[in-house]
C-alpha cells in the first residue's frame, strides 16, 4: 500500500475493539442517532426552529466586513497558535521555536508554523548578493545566483525535516506534563521546490574518487555537515520554495539544502558553499552535536536516518473530554525510510490496537495523518500510537527502547538538558474519568 | 497514470523538438559543459579561488542574527509577494485579491496569498459563536459547534478552488498586457482537513425525496448556493483547517463548504447552515451572476464543473530572459475532473509540442506542478501549455473555444468588465529577440 484514495476513509473497514470501543465506521454511517446518543446528544438537538430565526449573535452577518488585505493574515481568534521560544529574548545562544501541533490539523506545516532552531539567530540575507559555489573535487567549479538556479529544471515534492534531537524529554524517566509540541515541535512538513542536487554535481563533473561533500551555510554559525555524495545524488535538492513561497528566514532563505528524512541539521540552512570530498568533513556538529551516547559511552557515529515514528495531535495534553462519547483520535506519522504503510491506534495503553485510516496522498518520508475513530466510554483511558513503514521498520515499544538507548536516572524538568536524540518509541496519553489528559508511559 | 514518483523528472525521457530546441534531459545531464556552453556560461566561471575567500559583502556571515519570532513571517526582500486587489480602499462593493502565479512555486497557494472574493468585506467572526445547521428534509435538524466537529471523523486533502470567471480577461479580442496572476489569480490550491458532509448529512438522516443541498454563508453577504445531493455525498467536506492551519479569514474563518472541482462560490465561506431541498433554490447567484451566457443568448444553467486547465507561470509577462540558453518553463495544471494526466508545452505556437514532467504527487482536483526544460536560441519564441485529465478530457485550442463561446467585439481594457466565465483554453507567451516577454494569442 503506498498510496490511499482520497476516500479510503469509507472505503475501508475498521477493526471493531469491543474491549475499548474503538468505533467501527461502518457501524457509525449506519446509525446517526445512536451516535447522537452516545455524546454528541447536546450538540444535536432539534433546531428547525432556531435555524429561520434572526442570528442576533452573529452581528458580522449584519455589518459590511473589513477591507481584503493584500498579504491575507489570520484570524486574530487564532493569536494563541504561536510556536514555543526556548530563548524568546533573543540571547546570543541557540534557540529554538516549536510546532504546536496539538494546534493544527491536515499534514502540511503553515510556514509560520514551521519549526526553526538557530545557533546565531535569524540571518536577514540579500537575495541578490547570496550565491551557491560547488567545488572541490569536480571537473568545473560553479557558482549560481537565485536568478540562473531558477533556470535549471525545477522539482516539487513533501518532506518532513526533523531535528535529531526531536522528542529528547521522551528520555526522561519520568513523563514530563508538557504538550504535543513541547516534546516533538522539533519536526515539521512541507512541500519543497527547488534543484536536484545531482543536476549541479552533473554539470560541475564529480570526480569518482569523491565519496561525501561537505555543505557549509551562510549564517554567522558557519554550520558545516558532511553528506555522502549517494545520498546527494539520489534525492538531496537545493531548495527555492517551500509550501509555495520563496524559504522562510528561519528555514533557510533563499536557498537550502533538503536531505529527505535525514536528521534536520544536514539540511543546511542559507547553504552557500559544497565542497565535494574523499571522506567525511568530522565537522563540530557532525561529531560532537549530533553524536548520539548510547548506555555504557559508546556512540553511534553518522546515524542519520530518521526512523520511523508517530505521535497523536488530538486529544493530547491541554484539551480536554467534556462528556463521554465519540472522539477522533488523530495524529501524525512519518519516516525516513520512506511511506508510511500502516498506523495502529490503542485506546487501552497497548493491550489492544486497531488501525487507522490513512487519508489523501500518502509521500514518501513526509506526514501522513491518520485518524482513528473512538467511542470514550468515561472510564480512564490511555491512548497510544505505533506507525510502521514501507521497509518493514516500525516504531519499537518504549521498553525494548529504553533498554537500547536509556533514560534519565532523576526525573529531568528542563527539556533542554537531554542529551539523547533520535527518540522513536511511542508516546502515550492518559485520560481519567473526567476527561483530562496527562502525558504517560504506557 | 495517476501517480507519480518523486524521481519522476529523471525517469523518464522527453521529445527533442529540433525545431524548437525544447531540451532533452538525458543530453542535458550527459552535457554539463553543453550546458554552460548554452547559455550559463556567464554564471559557471571557475570560482574556486573565490570560495576560499572571506565574503564580505555577506554582513550576515559576521553578526549574530535577529531573534526568532513565535510567528515566522517572510523575508523583509519578499515584500513585493502580495494579492493584487480590485478595491484596495474597501468600497461597500466586491473585492478581489489575486495570487500572483508567476511569483511563487510549488503546487501550494500559501494562505497569506491564497485568492480572495468579498461581495460585502471580510467578516471577523467569533468561532465560539458560530453554528453550522443542517436542516430541511431531514430526519433529525442538527447543530455543531467548533468544538463538536472536531470530534468527527476527519478526512485531509488537496483541492484547488477556482472563481467561474477566473481567466475572464482571454475573453477580450486582443491580447491583456497584464500578469500571469492578473489573468488567472482567482484560483488557488490548498491541503484542506475537515468533517466529510456526508458524515454529518447520514446523521441527519437524508429524506428520500432530497435530491439538493441550499448552503449559505454567515457574513453579511448571505451568499446562498444550491449543491446537488450526489456531489455532497460523494466528495464534499465540511473544512476547518486550510494548509495545516485554521481557514484563513477570507476564505471561510471558522468553516466553509469545499465542493471539489466545482465553481469557487458554491464553495460556501462561513457556512452556517445547510437546508435539505428537493429541487435547486435557484438563488441569485445561481441564476444571474453564475450563469453563462453563451453567443446567441442562450445561458447554460447549472454549469458547475470548472473544466480542465493549465497555464505556465515561468517565465511570462513580468520575467525577462537575459541571454540566450537553458530555461525550466513551469506552471500549474488542474481538472474538476479529477487527476491531470499529461502536458504538453510548445515554444513555437502550438507547431509543435514536448511533454512536461510532472512531479511530486498528482492529486484529485488539485494543482499539478509541470516542468519543461527548453534550450532558447535567442529568436522570437511563444510558449504554451496544454493539458489532459484522466477522464480524457483536454483543454480546447483557442480557436474552438471561442467560436464556441464568444470573444468581445472590441479590445477591452478593464479586466472587471468581463461577463463571461469557464475560461479553459490556452494562454501564450511571446518572446521577442531582446528576451522580453508579451501576452499573445496563438
Amino acid at each position: 500500500m503506498s498510496i490511499l484514495p482520497p476516500n479510503h476513509w469509507s472505503a475501508r473497514s475498521h477493526n471493531i475493539l469491543a474491549e475499548q470501543s474503538l468505533l467501527n465506521r461502518r457501524a457509525l454511517l449506519g446509525k446517526g442517532a445512536a451516535l447522537a446518543g452516545a455524546g454528541l446528544g447536546a450538540a444535536t438537538a432539534g433546531v428547525s426552529g432556531a435555524a429561520a430565526e434572526p442570528l442576533k449573535d452573529e452581528k458580522w452577518s449584519l455589518e459590511f466586513g473589513s477591507t481584503i488585505p493584500a498579504v491575507q493574515e489570520r484570524s486574530p481568534f487564532e493569536k494563541n497558535v504561536v510556536r514555543t521560544l526556548s530563548n524568546p529574548n533573543g540571547e546570543m545562544r541557540n534557540s529554538h521555536a516549536r510546532t504546536q501541533h496539538q494546534l493544527l490539523g491536515g499534514t502540511l506545516t503553515p510556514n509560520s508554523q514551521f519549526f526553526t532552531i538557530s545557533h546565531c539567530g535569524v540571518p536577514n540575507i540579500d537575495p541578490a548578493k547570496h550565491k551557491l559555489v560547488i567545488h572541490g573535487k569536480v571537473r568545473q567549479p560553479l557558482e549560481f545566483t537565485l536568478d540562473t538556479l531558477a533556470r535549471y529544471p525545477m522539482v516539487t515534492r513533501t518532506a518532513f525535516v526533523e531535528c535529531a534531537g526531536n522528542s529528547a524529554p521522551l528520555f526522561s524517566n519520568q513523563p514530563m506534563q508538557i504538550t504535543c509540541g513541547a516534546i516533538h515541535g522539533l519536526v515539521s512538513n512541507a512541500e519543497w521546490s527547488g534543484v536536484r542536487l545531482s543536476t549541479l554535481l552533473e554539470e560541475a563533473g564529480v570526480d569518482p574518487t569523491a565519496k561525501w561533500l561537505v555543505a557549509e551555510g551562510a549564517d554567522a554559525q558557519l554550520l558545516t555537515r558532511s553528506v555522502p555524495i549517494k545520498k546527494a545524488m539520489d534525492d538531496c535538492l537545493i531548495v527555492l520554495y517551500q509550501n509555495g513561497e520563496r524559504l522562510m528566514p528561519g528555514n533557510g532563505y533563499p536557498m537550502r539544502l533538503l536531505v529527505p528524512g535525514y536528521q534536520g541539521n544536514m539540511n543546511v540552512k542559507h547553504v552557500r558553499r559544497i565542497k565535494v570530498i574523499d571522506q567525511p568533513a568530522y565537522t563540530f556538529f557532525e561529531t560532537k552535536n549530533y553524536s548520539q551516547i548510547l548506555p555504557g559511552g559508546k556512540t553511534w557515529r553518522f546515524n542519520f536516518l530518521m526512523q520511523v515514528k508517530s505521535f497523536i495531535t488530538y486529544p493530547t495534553l491541554g484539551h480536554q473530554l467534556k462528556e463521554p462519547g465519540f472522539y477522533n483520535i488523530s495524529g501524525v506519522a512519518y519516516s525516513g525510510n520512506g511511506r508510511i504503510s500502516k498506523v495502529m491506534v490503542s485506546a487501552d495503553g497497548g493491550k489492544s490496537w486497531g488501525e487507522a485510516a490513512l487519508q489523501g496522498s500518502v509521500n514518501d518520508k513526509s506526514f501522513t495523518r491518520f485518524n482513528m475513530p473512538w467511542r470514550w466510554d468515561g472510564q480512564p483511558a490511555v491512548i497510544t500510537s505505533r506507525a510502521w513503514d514501507e521497509s518493514g521498520a516500525s516504531q519499537p515499544l518504549r521498553a525494548e527502547f529504553i533498554s537500547a538507548r536509556g533514560q534519565t536516572s532523576e526525573p529531568v524538568t528542563n527539556p533542554l538538558l537531554f542529551p539523547s536524540q533520535h527518540y522513536n518509541s511511542l508516546t502515550s496519553w492518559g485520560i481519567d474519568s473526567k476527561g483530562e489528559i496527562k502525558h504517560v508511559y504506557a
